[in-house]
């Protein structure tokens, strides 16, 4: 869901004469505009045995159900001069979508949670509701209910994602072993590398995709599932960055991850010149919300698939409590954290 | 889980000395927490085939799965003042699992989404996830996973509940049919003149049940299931009010709902001398968050049930256009709206 300047428009502003405000629609007039534009019968596939409107819903489902939840937080997550209602929906949609794939699934059904003011424009309601529907239907994944509630802070847009595994097994994080590869499905420091241009007053002209991708980024949600056809031992995607989500696999496996440091250098040289070189490198190792898959495999497992590349290698961390512990090293030294931390600890 | 005062505690304030808030502790140190008081395999009951801490949880389940979310906003849906940590976990998860109950289900799942600035005691915390697990324990639904983030505004929580069906088919609203009597499974009313009595400067003496319900709802969740054997034909839980959600069975199933006067009458009853007669009936007629089963049923059918009480009746509406219009009678007069409107629509 590529988005040019044409598509983009100014965020309403509360009291604007651009139409009126969830206080002056009332519940039930956010729910009519909410439901049309989940109302959605093609994506459904039959799956859906109640939508929205009763008590739950009621999905079909084989014999498991993955189900995981994430949430965004103006302020936080999205700054309203920075990103439409539709940037908003698309990427909350992909980063709980992104953590189906991750486990080798796909997605079944979505809940969606909007918690706003009063004076939140109806306006950029419909547009957030018309770029969660667009995502949604983009994976074929039906809004099956959600919740509607005020507040006296800012909007939070909250989902659930049920889904299904594509393969017998779900792939966890625990199951990288030495010797096995650490490969992405994509470029890494995207997301955060269009942060660095916003935020250094980005002129609109170079490196859009950069921009649009932290906006509503689309990471190759087949991938998961591909991987774990192929073999992958581990997976994740990374959504609080390569270091941080690396070392959750790390940690997981009990194991040590060696990144390749002219794999990293490759993807930070793709986001020179419009950054530092320093400042692009950060972006590969530190920045999140890029979504893409980042899993292990065993020897020889990822030749069947393409578009993954090598970031780095497993190795054997050392006995409980002996060096070296379980976690990620660049260039020979460990790199603890680092990463989005909400509350900054 | 009625709450005595000696359970009850002050709500730490933030910069108090009362320990650490979110914070100081950090996104890990406050999901070491969490996670600790939601490890409870025992009411997993195996089929929790991934828990928390991987990208998603991973559920075993029958042919369909349902699921709800409800979320609930600091100063709109609770008052630190009047309601612990405790008592907010508890009310969460008792709304979603009331909505399971509705269908004529029960739950396997909860996923658990907490938004809160940094200043948030983390000993509130601890608290709310108490509260979580305690209600989750008691109805022997594990927590499967979640979600953590900060923001500038109000604490918010949010909670999805996943389960399945007791019977072969949900118990929709849509199936009340003219004869039908409607029923509840509880007193109604309870929770909003709990709030009257809190409002009006309750002294911790009179009726604590009805502020103990307020603070934290304990509905009879069974009931949904057993109206579900019995062949209940439309059932709703009781959660913005009973003419609201009387009405929304009645719109569903294209009927008239007579609400009986006397029947009202005797629940408000209930509520006097401690409230006035008309705050009383005000509470029975629309206040909300009581969550005791709503639902319409064959003749006959009550019969097998016990602890149900008879409160209406179900009439032929006007065919399309005609008056009666589908909706809620009371003394021969349509009652509209009412009830809580998030947006005060």
């Amino acid at each position: 869901m590529s988005q040019g300047e044409s598509g983009r428009r100014s965020t309403p502003e509360p009291g604007g004469a651009q139409g009126p405000t969830l206080g002056e629609l009332g519940e039930d007039g956010i729910l009519r505009v909410v439901f049309a534009a989940f109302r959605d019968e093609e994506a459904a596939g039959g799956r859906v045995l109640v939508g929205p409107g009763d008590d739950t819903a009621l999905l079909a489902t084989g014999g498991a159900v993955l189900a995981t939840t994430d949430t965004v937080v103006a302020g936080r997550d999205w700054r309203d001069d920075w990103s439409t209602g539709r940037d908003v929906g698309a990427k909350v949609v992909a980063q709980n979508l992104a953590d189906l794939a991750a486990m080798g699934g796909a997605g079944t059904g979505l809940l969606v949670t909007l918690v706003a003011p009063g004076h939140t424009p109806a306006a950029w309601v419909e547009d957030l509701t018309a770029g969660i529907a667009a995502a949604a239907r983009a994976a074929r994944v039906p809004v099956i209910g959600g919740d509607l509630s005020s507040t006296e802070g800012p909007v939070m847009v909250s989902v659930t994602a049920l889904g299904e595994l594509t393969v017998a097994r779900p792939v966890l994080r625990s199951g990288a072993r030495p010797g096995h590869v650490l490969a992405v499905a994509g470029p890494v420091g995207r997301s955060a590398a269009g942060l660095e241009l916003l935020r250094a007053g980005w002129d609109g002209t170079t490196r859009r995709d950069l921009v649009d991708y932290h906006r509503a980024p689309t990471p190759d949600l087949a991938a998961g599932p591909a991987a774990a056809a192929a073999g992958a031992s581990a997976m994740i995607d990374v959504s609080d960055g390569l270091v941080r989500d690396a070392g959750r696999l790390a940690r997981a496996s009990a194991v040590l991850i060696d990144l390749d440091a002219d794999a990293v250098g490759a993807h930070a040289a793709a986001l020179t010149p419009e950054l530092p070189e320093d400042v692009a490198l950060d972006c590969v190792l530190r920045g999140g919300e890029e979504h893409e898959m980042l899993a292990t495999f065993p020897d020889g497992a990822l030749g069947a698939l393409t578009g993954w590349m090598v970031i780095g290698r497993v190795r054997e961390a050392g006995a409980q409590g002996e060096a070296p512990a379980p976690g990620v090293r660049y260039r020979g030294e460990p790199l603890a954290g680092g990463g989005w931390d909400h509350f900054g600890g």
